[in-house]
């Protein structure tokens, strides 16, 4: 600083301050702009591309058909504004000239094997999930080594309200699973797993509890998305939460440790892995919920190749015989939840729908659940988890 | 189900189930793949995009001086292997067709205000900042309501290993901001600093200690990203430390609620609202540091519009005169820390490395840091938090 003139140091200290203060703005489209959700629910999203030859706005189930085509005014905006969409949480993707693209103007979310779009349409009845005026409970990273995946393993935990400061109670404990091409952080980022249950245990409604959230694949989670959530392998998932998470949780936090007060529960992929795992430990889970999760009638899962489709569901076999007897089970099992949003594709209300029907014409005790208008989509979870949490741990 | 044949009903489950574990497979390109990292250092970036007329990839600092220009196989796949980049993390992003677009083949770091893609080359001197086989603290999310914003925050608050064994135990407090155009998640994802941490308390060269970190912004959580990280606002972020985000962190956690075992650090911006805010408030924090933070002369930060350019760094008047009297300021202030990366733009050094001289020559007792060959980019900072961390509360 000595060897430069005072005029030259404050055109210096100027530009560090303006470089410092506008780090983050060099790098935004200048006039990209997040979907605008009207109150009749379409929405308008807006992509600025001059020079692309064509744009269009797709999403996730719920947000409507797309793609959507957009059309392009003189600045190189492109906007399209979509039919009503349902409430609650979409994902999205622009598609520039043949390729998906994220929003620039909008926060990401884990799902489809990686980062995309989403966005939330208000709810006249979401108050459910949203953050109230109540004690809160914190969602805590716990890093722990699976001898497993030979790999570092982080779960989620949500831990009640309070839990620091009634340092003598004990939790039951659920484990909670996301679907196909999400990852641990989908309950609580695009479910908002943690305020649904605050404000439950804010009323009363459910006991508090500990929920664990773990990624449900076994893959190593290196920086190669494509590697970490493409492959489906229910045997070595398994061997991580039975043999691992389990005891690390019950290490590490004030649990029950004891199958009464253990629940699991998973949404798609983690319904099938939850009916799966459970089948086999059921000196482990008292309490079985699968949302939105195809059933099969077999136990080949371990592997996805062995999956067996080579019949319809059958309540003598399906599942490792757990349903056999449907009065031990019933005996057995506290809580069997299954549950579907009602504008799911076909094929998940039968094949959830035709094992109910099974289920109960063979004496299983159970609780179907049905999400009115919503599809296979964030906001048939949060209604089922809105649900389920209060039936646990009675 | 009962309305189907038998073969219809096997072709139906077969597509649930199909459908189901392969969800998130069907948006990936097929070809996506992650930045090649090779051993010297070179990266091979590539992007499958067929249609597109030019694609280039660029990157933070310490990546290069790109963009570096794409050249296109048969197959529609661009790629380019650009020089050896320093060791650490960087953000990049594809620029296509003249639009920035994030990777779809890696994970995304909230940086330029907004979601973007991420890299991290090995750094041959970098195992202070990996996963080791050590207790490991945890990393909670904790919600408060802010007067001062009139709307909820999420702080991310790390707790020591065996913080929930040790229940009696107090713990000093680092408050601990990222820079311009990041988030509350920056320190955690892109700084390793709970990894930093557990490795240095675990060999003893560091304290157990809580670490909160909060959105250097006051703007609100809402699904704009522009609005929520491009504005500057000193003054109410200043209220949102000080008289919410301490007391928040003093009532749910088991801290030692005392200036000599607070300390407030932060990087870029985040150092700069560090000095702002200490000066102010020498009654709350006795450890101060600046990472790669400008130092400017005066107080007048509490708007960026406010910000006096009118000199160069003056020790008697800077940051509310706390340095005038240095024999006070060194007796009341345990440590004053000023880092800064060698290899950053001259503004950087120059008026960073000016007001450390000026310090020095005025008798106040500072650590000055210089992260060798690093540039304004996260290896400076978790080089600076390993080397900051073992000085605090001692």
């Amino acid at each position: 600083m000595k060897h430069l003139s005072i005029g030259a140091t404050f055109l210096l200290i100027a530009q560090v301050l303006l470089a410092t203060l506008t780090y983050g703005a060099e790098q935004s489209p200048a006039a990209a702009q997040p979907p605008v959700i009207h109150p009749d629910r379409k929405i308008t999203f807006t992509f600025r591309a001059p020079e692309a030859r064509s744009v269009a706005v797709a999403g996730g189930d719920g947000l409507g058909v797309g793609p959507f085509p957009m059309t392009k005014n003189a600045d190189g905006l492109w906007s399209v504004t979509t039919p009503p969409a349902v409430p609650g949480f979409h994902y999205y993707w622009f598609v520039l000239d043949g390729i998906q693209v994220n929003d620039p103007a909008s926060e990401t979310f884990f799902g489809y094997g990686k980062p995309t779009s989403g966005l939330d349409v208000p709810d006249p009845a979401g108050d459910f999930y949203s953050i109230k005026d109540v004690p809160h409970g914190e969602v805590r990273e716990r890093t722990y080594f699976s001898k497993t995946t030979g790999a570092w393993r982080r779960a989620l935990v949500y831990t009640p309200p309070d839990y620091d400061k009634n340092t003598k109670t004990r939790y039951p404990v659920l484990f909670l699973q996301h679907g196909a091409g999400e990852n641990e952080t989908g309950w609580t980022r695009q479910g908002r797993a943690q305020f649904i249950l605050d404000n439950l245990i804010a009323v009363g409604k459910a006991k508090p509890m500990i929920v664990a959230m773990d990624r449900g694949y076994t893959t190593p989670n290196t920086p190669d998305i494509r590697q970490q959530n493409m492959q489906v392998a229910f045997s070595a998932f398994e061997k991580v939460i039975v043999d691992e998470l389990i005891p690390t949780i019950d290490a590490s936090y004030r649990t029950i440790p004891d199958r009464d007060q253990r629940a699991m529960a998973g949404l798609s992929m983690g319904g099938m892995q939850t009916l799966f795992i459970a089948s086999h430990h059921l000196d482990k889970f008292a309490y079985i919920a699968s949302l939105s999760g195809p059933m099969i009638r077999n136990d080949r899962m371990g592997e996805r190749s062995q999956i067996d489709f080579t019949g319809p569901f059958d309540t003598k076999i399906a599942y490792n015989r757990m349903f056999a007897d449907s009065a031990a089970f019933n005996q057995r099992v506290r809580l069997l939840w299954i549950g579907v949003g009602s504008a799911e594709p076909d094929m998940f209300l039968t094949s959830i729908g035709g094992a109910v029907e099974a289920l109960e014409s063979a004496g299983v005790k159970l609780v179907y659940f049905k999400s009115d208008g919503t599809a296979h989509e964030w906001q048939t979870w949060r209604r089922s988890l809105n649900d389920l949490a209060p039936r646990l741990f009675r």
